[in-house]
């Protein structure tokens, strides 16, 4: 099995966290998203000790909601202690709907609107982490007119590839997010904070990309964002309060890949960063991190019903299964990989090489390629591992299919905590 | 401009069906759909009647649901005559809502659940399109239990590939679509149809693929087709009464593609059709067409607010937009290309070259890569043209942004055929 809490029990049926698989997929139907709390919550715990124990007071990781955003996932943060970036007003409204402590929010994202500025700063949030120079001012005219300063970071692209994906590649030079280092411009931006009215400059940001699986780029990303605060403190006398490193840290989807001790990782990230803080004479700052992949994606699993066999002689074979690119748009995007299993028959051998194909009228809906997976036919049930992440926050309704529900396993009981959509909720907005 | 129905007024506006583009961004918010009701009805009525006048009595376009299903969708294919393919229940729930005719609803998809049969058989569906042999006997077993017949196309893959996009080949014998002529299987699935109780067998179908701007890989699809027609009546003495040759049919999307004459395409199609029918002594018969991006596409425009403008000196510039692959996911998905201005600078040169980024947590989420267009500011009106086709109808709340509402024009006036989602329905799902 990919995953320690995965199994197989007496009946040959998959477990996840302990409970069967087909008794879920019997109780809820399929798709269903079905996630391990009890897995998410330890990520959150040895990552947020990590980070506590080894930098400054104050520091933490910040749930990235993109990954996963929904009330329940805000629930768990808030009494994990952690604190959560949005992207989104959509995001914070959420976040904020169950009582997650405003101070403890982050506003990101590279194109802010007026609305997402106001909603913010009305809600008392934490933090706006400014992408460019037309937000600062909005924000700063907001602020103004409500007499309040907010607080900010600034988000800066250190120039570094990470050699993952085209699409993930996030702090390079040529990027639509933050403002560029190597061209001088993330200093001009930084003068232009510090002489802005009712915006408080208290650190900087930078996010590399995603799925990495080294530690490298991390400190190699830090060390020129350290680079960066010991000139601007040696140019304006601005001691950097909180340095925020990202997210990216890789998840194993299928054999092979990696599997990352996220406690070391970060603990060898907060060493690093103090021995260069050290070293360059700056204070140590506050640290954060945004974790998401690395918290809610191998805690979920897909169920499907499977709907047909298909081998063509000469050619391949699929298995078509009752969901697709509208709950797992992964492949299509990116054509990423997962694991499949047939759950009902997880003892059987994996001898069946197909392609594991979704329901849309689409070439390209394909949820896992050319893979071997256990002989299939009308009725089974198919698993789908390490869809806790970009699954049921990218879900479209793509053919007028009704998103998932999740179900969410603890101590061997499970409960709904996203329910699945009807028909009326998908023609809601239809006059 | 690109299209006939676009023009700029006195003021420099981008008018769309001769209304002001800055009005409806002023009136109803960013993003926002906009779609010339005109053109969609001009559309369904120049393919309607070519294949009406020039093909058996019964012969009709279906509106291919997936590219734009809504129920104000519905009431123009339902007035103007035609039929519409549906994908899954949600689509045929959303059809029914608005007493859209079920004896001329077509059920297609290569993975329907045992949900989506009885859904169908209970509403009195004209046609299940057959994908594979599962279905084929569960289709038989819920009608023989209801004790009606159903009547049934069978889907079959002719074996052309028309040179486009690989997501969008699905005519191809190595496909998740559909039964392949060229290994024997198409033949046995209809000898299998034509003994199976409670369907009716009535024809065939193929789908050859999409953005295709010449007729001929239709007429090549059709010649297999009709070849295959011949075998099946001189061995089983069936007489195919339906032929379904699908969608594809390209539109514009850019300077240098071509545009095409559809009425002409369509004539075209059909006379050849004819023609090789009676070269083989086969019956005329009723002929299907599934346009869906040739009735929508060009017919809608997504306005947008400009939130920034960067300029990276060495790089490149970025516009981003309060946008993006949220509303428009075709780059993300297939790198495809769109043509763009801005709305309230439309008579200033396009002399700015840059991406024309949204506003999603990813480096992909681009929606006009390398484009030239006039120069923006914060609060400036961005169109995207062609986006009337796989745009609402792919939209997902990644990082949870409210999809947009539609605003349909006609004769010079606007309303809202789609609201605009609230954050109570961003969560109405979330418990």
């Amino acid at each position: 099995m990919l995953y320690k809490n995965l199994s197989v029990n007496n009946e040959g049926h998959l477990t996840i966290a302990g409970v069967d698989s087909v008794y879920l997929a019997k109780k809820y139907g399929t798709p269903l998203y079905v996630m391990d709390e009890e897995l998410v919550r330890h990520r959150c715990r040895i990552q947020q000790s990590a980070i506590e124990k080894y930098c400054a007071p104050g520091s933490m990781i910040l749930f990235a909601s993109k990954a996963l955003s929904m009330k329940e996932m805000y629930r768990i943060a808030k009494q994990e202690n952690i604190g959560v970036d949005v992207v989104s007003s959509g995001e914070l409204y959420t976040a904020l709907s169950v009582d997650f402590p405003a101070e403890k929010i982050f506003f990101h994202g590279s194109s802010k609107t007026d609305f997402d500025i106001s909603y913010g700063i009305d809600n008392g949030i934490g933090y706006f982490i400014v992408d460019n120079v037309e937000e600062l001012e909005a924000i700063s005219e907001y602020a103004g007119k409500k007499d309040v300063t907010q607080n900010i970071l600034l988000r800066l692209a250190p120039g570094i590839d990470p050699h993952t994906f085209e699409a993930v590649k996030t702090g390079k030079v040529d990027s639509k997010f933050g403002v560029a280092i190597e061209t001088g411009q993330a200093m001009e931006i930084t003068e232009k904070a510090l002489n802005t009215p009712n915006v408080q400059l208290m650190g900087f940001h930078c996010h590399i990309g995603s799925q990495i699986f080294d530690i490298e780029p991390f400190c190699d990303g830090a060390d020129i964002m350290l680079g960066f605060m010991k000139e601007v403190k040696d140019k304006f006398g601005f001691e950097t309060e909180i340095l925020n490193i990202g997210g990216g840290l890789g998840v194993k989807y299928v054999e092979g890949e990696p599997e990352i001790d996220y406690h070391q990782c970060i603990v060898d990230a907060c060493k690093y960063v103090n021995d260069k803080c050290d070293e360059k004479g700056l204070r140590q700052p506050i640290l954060l991190m945004e974790p998401g992949r690395s918290i809610v994606a191998d805690a979920g699993v897909t169920l499907y019903t499977v709907n047909s066999t298909k081998t063509i002689p000469g050619y391949k074979s699929y298995i078509a299964v009752d969901g697709g690119m509208g709950d797992n748009p992964r492949f299509a995007l990116y054509g990423a990989k997962h694991s499949a299993l047939i759950a009902n028959k997880a003892s059987e051998p994996a001898d069946f090489h197909c392609t594991l194909a979704g329901r849309c009228c689409e070439s390209d809906d394909v949820i896992c390629e050319d893979i071997d997976i256990q002989k299939a036919e009308r009725g089974d049930i198919a698993a789908v591992l390490t869809t806790g992440a970009y699954n049921y926050s990218m879900a479209s309704n793509y053919n007028r299919v009704c998103r998932p529900p999740i179900v969410m396993l603890k101590g061997g009981e499970d409960r709904v905590v996203v329910r699945r959509e009807t028909f009326d909720d998908l023609t809601a907005c239809d006059l």
